[in-house]
């Protein structure tokens, strides 16, 4: 059987470009004992995934030269000589950016296509979901009455900051790009209020969302947005930093002036908390309460989640440009084969 | 009886300049019941003064134009018409650039000279040591083995920081300005390690003093030793921000490039914690337990403490100066008028 890979053929300068991977199609081996093949049905495209495109140290290894994509997928066991799972079911699995895998059993989830739609396992129940969660909830800390602020707040974690800001008591307010998705902030995920970072006035109608200030900052793309949000944090504010999309491109530091000095005088001014963290670091100790309480509030409707879904493995790279400049609207996926859960197959959002 | 102010004559832009301040000589008025006089011993000079000159909105109020200048003093009661105070008795207070200062005893908190020092209730046992305390064991929490960084570590915050670290269990190591202060890191307060600033190879320097990576860096000073440690911090270091020494008297944001986003990519990347904090948010939990063991470290010797002691009330411009270049050498402290607990009255360190 033919498989296809995305390998990373260069380190990408900048934005990542089409020849920074090999489209390779080679013949699948036979299994050994034990190995199951695994059919990809869903790749989730993250934004993280940029930095494991260079050679920088990170909190995770590198993807070297001439290796798969690493990422989040779901897939269909098509062939199994391992007694724990059997063709047909369905598993969370981190193949990465290639139609099939073989995979030994460890690390697979498998998953009940009746308990939710198998594609929210990289999403509002995935990664994603636990990033916003975690970083809400154990950094941001949002009590009742306060404000909470997130911006890409259409994407699968802004949009599950704000959902579960608003089950805590505290008032959300979204920043996204463009007038399509503000209108979605509110009348599709109920934040209290959107802004549109694109508008000229933005400083001037953040400030408006936020008559009392903002109590957490919930950082998840830097630059400009980030910097007007941070004029208008209260004393004893909390930023959680769990990415920073709009900077990952970078390939150098951006000209002057510096703001870095600027920066700390509002730390210390506002006795600010400023914390950087990984989902992983919180996995241990929160992922089944957040299951459990993510399945119940999907599955009530109290958290809502969009997808935007590209056909096509190898319309991953364009997919991903679009992911890191904003053209993304939802969780962005991949469908790398025929979901056989689903009842329809068209793309865009559900 | 004549008194002296030093008052706030115009907004500094940059380093205070001797024009900044009137020195103003009136006559003291007679005391109302219910009040004191006091004559000031010594005036605490602390870099957050810097911040109190200027407009900008910031955690304390500013001081006015025409104001007495604000500060921590050690005052002796010379005159009373208050009869929880007698004439004679020692108190810490907060009067400010002055000779004399009229109270009704609200904030005077009596000192015993049999305890230790009066001069030590505005340095190891005042603010700068509560501030090392709270912040280094509140926010930088070091555990037994974990290296603690800290600059300006000849000052009264910065060597209780390291004595406090030692003490803890952490390695201390200490970064200051000359040979001179860094033998003193050595010799005088244990740190494990010093580190001149000033010297060309300051940052392989660093890296040789902390093999294992810094995991509390305990902020002062900012500017570029700032960014040297940041490059040596661990995945889940600390960072208690208490003060930015070296930007204080910056007019305008300096040129680029624009340091901000890499430092939002390393509290990304090393999961950092960054905590802007003012004392005073500490002292209802934790004042009560500091003096306690601060004055016994300090009883016992395992704390020891420095004095820069200027002569002169006239004398606090210039010496504030000083304090901000990092020429003062330990506590600066003006002794504004005799010390009658003090054996002898020179200048200089204790």
């Amino acid at each position: 059987m033919k498989a296809t890979q995305l390998r990373l053929a260069a380190r990408p300068v900048g934005e990542p470009k089409d020849a920074d991977f090999d489209v390779v199609t080679f013949d699948l081996p036979a299994l050994s004992e034990g190995e199951v093949l695994l059919r990809v049905i869903y790749l989730s495209l993250d934004p993280y995934m940029r930095g494991r495109m260079s050679a920088a140290k990170s909190y995770a290894a590198s993807v070297e030269i001439g290796e798969v994509m690493v990422g989040g997928t779901v897939c269909e066991v098509i062939e199994s000589r391992n007694p724990r799972f059997a063709a047909g079911e369905l598993v969370l699995s981190y193949s990465g950016w290639q139609s099939h895998a073989v995979s030994d059993g460890r690390g697979l989830r498998k998953l009940d296509p009746g308990h939710a739609p198998i594609s929210t396992a990289v999403g509002v129940l995935g990664m994603p979901g636990f990033t916003a969660y975690a970083g809400l909830l154990h950094i941001g800390k949002p009590k009742p009455g306060e404000t909470v602020v997130v911006a890409a707040a259409t994407g699968p974690v802004g949009s599950a900051v704000g959902q579960i800001a608003k089950l805590r008591g505290a008032c959300a307010v979204g920043i996204a790009g463009g007038p399509e998705k503000c209108a979605a902030l509110l009348d599709e995920f109920g934040f209290d209020a959107a802004v549109d970072h694109r508008s000229p006035g933005f400083d001037a109608e953040l400030a408006a969302a936020v008559p009392d200030g903002v109590d957490v900052y919930f950082e998840n793309v830097g630059g400009p947005v980030t910097e007007a949000v941070m004029r208008r944090l209260n004393t004893f504010a909390r930023m959680p930093v769990c990415g920073l999309v709009s900077q990952y491109n970078l390939t150098e530091a951006p000209p002057g002036p510096d703001r870095l000095p600027g920066f700390f005088r509002q730390v210390l001014t506002k006795s600010l908390t400023v914390r950087g963290f990984i989902q992983t670091e919180f996995v241990a100790e929160h992922h089944d309460e957040f299951l459990r309480e993510m399945s119940g509030w999907v599955r009530d409707g109290s958290v809502r989640y969009r997808q935007d879904v590209v056909a096509g493995l190898t319309n991953a790279p364009e997919a991903f440009r679009g992911l890191l400049a904003g053209r993304n609207f939802g969780k962005l996926l991949v469908r790398v084969s025929e979901d056989p859960t689903a009842a329809g197959s068209g793309e865009g959002g559900d």
